[in-house]
């Protein structure tokens, strides 16, 4: 951990905002664990007032800090839109920093330590959900423009936030947005900060993600629960026919078995693979990590391959018939399971969701009825040109920022709006994730370690004079 | 439906017994009702009062109609022992009368028409759970009783009704309790009647039951929930594995396919399946009864003896990573399913549990880790001699009560505790279903017709006389 701010030339008046940042520690964390109170859930209808309540919040936050700062209400969600004050000046580079206020649901509730929406610290971590995705990591910048702006530091470029509630659900009122407003937001970059580094001591800009895209298949057998006495052995039971055909969806070498799910897959090239092998996990580390006796993915890749730059088809959940204590001896009426595909380029979302229904529809067998809900969201991987100046400079933020050398890693996760910044807005993003591989976003006791939180807005301040440069 | 009471010679004095039971008609419907407004389920501890509230019920009512009652502590729920009052004379018959009070859980709560413990009377059928599986079924018994005694005609047997609460999850603590008891319960047969017949002009005697089994079983993964794009491609998904060990459990005929499932199987002999063959269902009628597209069973058989004759693997139950609104991109950690077998003679139940996991184990990856929760209760099948007398007084007895010819069936549930008589007490049982098959047990909307109800206090008016013969 660096106890001394490292700065070269050039970065002189970068002194005081980061003795601000230093002298306001505790407040920051004070902030965050306020905004971390408010549960708000994008999946779930019954936090649609904490949704609102949450946006009002961070709104009111960045008028106090000095943003010209505006709530655009949409048919979901409001988006938080917040401007840097104008500062004369020709040529003046603009970026967008994007972040996302709503949080994943958080059962199940009973594997957390502390409740999800009571933020507690402990170790060096604040506990709760969306600490780490996103609440944490788009405040840090905001505490570093806030250290800009209250010590009179000029900003090198000028910046808008663009804070979205539904980046959880599929970010589709934000698309629409976007789409409709492209020339208010038109800009020379993004800055996504929205996923983890290795560490704290090895500081990276991720230049891939994969995409993704759910599928939610309903296997309808009898109109009712039947006794499995009565009618047992005479009737197909959905939830074995679900499982059947969810065992037809993987080959015996973890390939996805849904015709044509690989084609237009970009192969990974050799600098990529070789890049890849530099994993700070050995295969053994990563099983003890996540908690398997085994590793298992696709055959003739690496764990680091399969999980940041292979395609995936996963079971995030599986619901049929009797599941309380005890037992209950029926047939169920149906059974369901949740799926999603990570994608990798070029693979299209709608053409990967329209090939895995065909295929389920293709193995359901006449005894049953297979439906799909409607409503997937999605969108295709991502990945940032390497020799892309702009990435450059954020690997140089990066090493003043940590003290420590950067590096270029692909990550397994999906921001689907990145794709969007690309064709709606022109811009490239730059994946600059303040998290940690162990805060547990998406799982149990999601926490954000206060040392990433206070780095992460010193990456916010060494950020903008290297993109200016 | 018939509309007087046809009664043979020696059944003079069954006159004033059925006079009684048609003029108490809306008073033992009232009484129900009562009962049935009790949520005596025995799979879910937070109804452990209402289990003792239903036993002190009953056991109060039996008393109310002269019956010498007891409640019998056991460590698990109540039994009731209601015996009639003693009758001078020799050599006469002794039959126990078995039910139960303990009911099925309610869910799919939101599938009910009307609330589950609040008795609703539409269509001549009253509905709750627990209406015919099973409190209406031995209530019947009781109203017949009811009105010999209040009428002071003579029983021409002695009764015992035995009434216990945990029938819904395996009998334990009846099979314990009559094995310390088995001079006290020293019978001439047993009277259960648990079930249903074809329909209210089809009465029948059921001479044969399947056994059962359960098997819960637990795929493990990591740890904790994964974020399915930082992890997911490289660790095994729980939920996948548990599908495709599923799969494994059945081969394309329907067969199960777990090895050494089949040994010890008795053929059906041709005579039994002539019989079986006079199913009034049609494949197309019962398809079509049970709402779905297409009947599905094992190869070789017809629909009536895949549902009655044929030993089954249903899941009952499959529980895994995020069920809720919306979509969580997960690897959960885990994924449960619930399974049970019926059984046919002469299957064993823990052999058949022990099969069951080993197979499950031994097709289990090394990549998770498989676990089975602990206690499953069973029972063997069950085949009543077609040649045994009681077993032709009960046609008897059937045909005056139902003014319908009585035939024999075999039925695909399971009443395991009647195997229990046989060896613990050396005693037949005589099932004698008062239900219809429409009747939803174990299914939202359990109902029970009143004609049934009413009809089956009749059976237990000519019943005795017939056995005493």
């Amino acid at each position: 951990m660096p106890n001394k701010t490292r700065t070269g030339k050039g970065d002189s008046n970068l002194a005081a905002v980061n003795a601000y940042l230093k002298k306001n520690e505790a407040r920051f964390v004070r902030e965050l664990s306020e905004y971390l109170e408010i549960p708000s859930v994008s999946a779930q209808r019954e936090h649609r007032p904490d949704i609102r309540r949450c946006a009002a919040w961070i709104a009111k936050h960045c008028r106090s800090i000095g943003l010209a700062t505006k709530i655009y209400e949409t048919p979901g969600n409001p988006i938080v839109v917040a401007r840097t004050p104008p500062v004369k000046g020709k040529g003046r580079l603009h970026y967008l920093v994007y972040g996302h206020y709503d949080v994943q649901p958080t059962d199940p509730l009973g594997l957390w330590v502390s409740a999800p929406f009571k933020p507690a610290i402990r170790g060096g971590r604040i506990y709760a959900r969306g600490s780490s995705d996103n609440k944490g990591q788009h405040l840090a910048h905001l505490n570093a423009v806030e250290a800009y702006l209250k010590t009179g530091t000029e900003l090198p470029c000028d910046l808008t936030f663009v804070l979205e509630g539904e980046e959880e659900v599929g970010s589709a009122r934000l698309t629409e947005f976007l789409l409709k407003n492209r020339k208010k937001f038109r800009c020379d970059g993004v800055v996504v900060s929205d996923g983890s580094m290795p560490s704290l001591a090895k500081p990276a800009l991720t230049y891939g993600l994969r995409g993704n895209v759910a599928v939610e298949v309903i296997v309808r057998g009898p109109s009712r629960d039947l006794h499995s006495g009565s009618f047992g052995g005479a009737v197909d039971n959905p939830a074995t026919v679900l499982c059947r055909m969810i065992a037809a969806l993987h080959d015996r070498d973890g390939r996805i078995a849904v015709p044509g799910f690989y084609r237009g897959v970009v192969p990974l090239s050799k600098a990529e693979r070789r890049r890849l092998a530099q994993d700070p996990w050995t295969p053994k580390a990563l099983a003890k990590f996540v908690g398997v006796p085994q590793l298992k993915g696709e055959k003739g890749y690496t764990p680091e391959e399969q999980r940041t730059s292979r395609p995936t088809l996963e079971v995030n959940g599986l619901t049929s018939g009797y599941q309380g204590e005890g037992g209950k001896t029926i047939v169920p009426a149906w059974a369901r399971a949740k799926l999603t595909c990570r994608l990798v380029p070029d693979q299209d979302p709608s053409r990967i969701a329209g090939l895995v229904k065909a295929h389920l529809k293709r193995i359901c067998p006449p005894t049953v009825r297979v439906e799909f809900s409607k409503g997937h969201h999605g969108g295709p991987a991502y990945l940032i040109p390497v020799t892309e100046p702009s990435a450059k400079a954020a690997l140089r933020a990066l090493e003043k920022a940590y003290c420590h050398p950067a590096s270029m890693v692909r990550e397994g996760g999906s921001i689907p709006i990145v794709s969007l910044f690309k064709s709606a807005l022109g811009a490239e993003t730059l994946l600059l994730g303040l998290g940690l591989p162990s805060d547990n976003t998406h799982s149990p006791n999601e926490a954000m370690s206060l040392a990433g939180y206070r780095l992460g807005a010193r990456l916010g301040a060494f950020l903008w004079p290297e993109l200016a440069r």
